[in-house]
């Protein structure tokens, strides 16, 4: 996708693989700036503190994490080390397993001589699969939106509520939930967007910033908002990302993804996530297994934007003597959902609709 | 309630009538300050631009708003002109219609010489006569919260989710939803309140100053959070304010109430609305006839808090190139509701069920 005018990815190797640069998130979209990441530490640090976010990144950053350390130490125990630091940086978002998973499968076997080239070559595969799935989902959820303006038959816009981000940089490029959206407005579909802000922080302003980079029309909303425009008919899908997703199709993502399925269902809204499936957790069957992160009080305390010279700055909203909570994610039941768009299809969301489509893992 | 150690009412009458004093809520809780309301005007425009808001609090500025327009001009001329523009000021408060009703019912019949005196007794009367609905409010819910607190056994306090602010802020004294919660905490029952911060305009945070003032534990949340804590048994029942409750028992809150009701209804967590009778609109049955005001976008695009200086602040936060949206209030039908806390006595969220404690009016 265009930042400031060049196709980027969020996450691009530079210097032959000797780092990478990512698109600091944290600052973004009041401040755009490139972070260089050229150890394990750095990459580490980068999905701790969210200077990169989104579940799909967090699993490709993680992979170039693992690349970048066998460059320091490619010993058993140096891949043994990498892969705790990064396991330990974010709970929730099941790709960052499997991103790890995969690259000790690459690299367990080999001579820690061969590791350094062979990390880098599979952190560039799992975001080079990265940008195919997400492209994939596009096409296969564009469809639905294609489906849902024919049924409105030129009315007006159809009509897409979307929660957190879930664009091209929460993944490598294309996005999970907005993918869908980039492909029908491509393919000339009339598809407009309602934001929800996403508090306590704001991701849902990093999916404006996109759709305006992009030219796809669209609306912020309060998170509050969903609710009621959907009682008044305004709102014609619903699709939102994942962090995790149960094989049996119930999906943890942002908190108050589950309030908006709510209210989808009351009101005859389809409701689908887009699922890559490096995000669906074969492990896990029921929605209490998933461990859910609690982050930081000053998140939910402090907003951050723009001050009156439209410099980054933060004011803090919660009063002194508050107490503040903050589970970053909630699990939507499978009963809520209406599909999974996963790269091989749209699955119904049950463990049957996960299996028809990867019967590799269902057999396991 | 007390402020800054001081037992003040939100609305009080100052030189013998010939003006009222506010706390200016667009700034707190960021700064404290009271302002002066010393004719029509400024009480129309403390209504509209939300130095004070909260649906009670509404009325009695409205009535106090009448009285000093009758010090200027008490001719009917004068008495239809209050009316008009204090009217115009929010649209989807009945309280305010209500109290423009009533003094209208006291003053038209007098002499215009009458007119002044009539209109600050009035006006103090519709504010003394809400010092008591809520207090009543208070205890009826009260016996609500002791009942949880017993089916607790001790285990834990009752933890009591709010949305927006029913607190005495929005009253005259003692708050709507926050009253039972102000009652159990005196009484000595161990009470927690989640609260949400209610973007865009953060209210909740009203709601936290006032909690802080009075000693009353609480944690303020995204509102994305409570459908998770409900999903965990965290949330033992919801209490709310209302700024129309159709006599059916709908009840329009502001925006968000509805996705609380639904992760109430969807977990079984009871939830209850904070009624006072002049908040009922006997002539409305369904929710649709409810005008929802559609306010600024510059509510959702800004954020108000402190700097780091501590000094009252804003960010900017939505990218410029992004259209936003701003409906103020949405209708939980009252299929979601558990009950309506009356001053007297807790109705079933049906026409018949208000009509059994409010028979004056059903008959008509």
């Amino acid at each position: 996708m265009k930042v400031e005018g060049r196709w980027r990815r969020a996450i691009e190797p530079v210097d032959g693989g000797a780092a990478v640069v990512v698109l600091d998130q944290a600052r973004l979209p009041y401040a755009i700036g490139w972070q260089r990441l050229a150890d394990l530490d750095a990459a580490a640090a980068a999905i701790r503190d969210m200077t990169i976010r989104g579940a799909p990144l967090i699993g490709a950053t993680a992979a170039w994490g693992v690349a970048l350390a066998m460059r320091a130490d490619a010993t058993d125990a140096g891949l043994e080390r990498a892969r705790a630091v990064l396991a330990a940086t974010r709970p929730t978002a099941i790709n960052l397993r499997w991103a790890l998973d995969r690259m000790h499968g690459v690299l367990a076997p080999l001579a820690p001589s061969a590791r350094a080239d062979a990390a880098v070559a599979a952190a560039q595969a799992i975001a080079d699969d990265d940008v195919a799935q997400c492209e994939a989902i596009g096409r296969h959820g564009a469809a639905v939106i294609r489906a849902a303006a024919e049924r409105l038959g030129g009315a007006r816009p159809v009509r897409v509520l979307t929660h957190c981000n879930a664009g091209w940089l929460a993944t490598v490029d294309w996005g999970t939930a907005i993918a869908p959206i980039y492909k029908a407005h491509e393919d000339g579909v009339a598809v407009e967007v309602w934001v929800d802000e996403t508090r306590p922080r704001n991701q849902g302003m990093l999916t404006a910033w996109e759709l305006v980079q992009h030219g796809v029309p669209h609306t912020v909303i309060a998170d509050n908002q969903g609710g009621h425009l959907m009682q008044r008919g305004e709102v014609d899908l619903c699709i939102v990302g994942t962090d995790r997703t149960t094989r049996n199709g119930d999906v943890c993502n942002k908190i108050g993804t589950y309030l908006k399925a709510l209210a989808a269902k009351d009101n005859g809204v389809p409701f689908y996530a887009a699922v890559p499936s490096p995000s669906i957790d074969w492990t896990v069957g029921e929605p209490h297994e998933i461990p859910i992160e609690e982050r930081g009080a000053e998140e939910v305390r402090f907003v951050a934007g723009r001050d009156a010279d439209g410099r980054p700055a933060r004011v803090e909203v919660v009063p002194p003597g508050s107490a503040v909570a903050n589970a970053a994610f909630d699990v939507t039941p499978r009963r809520l959902m209406t599909g999974l768009i996963t790269e091989r299809g749209i699955a119904a969301p049950s463990a049957d609709g996960l299996a028809a489509l990867f019967p590799e893992h269902a057999r396991r």
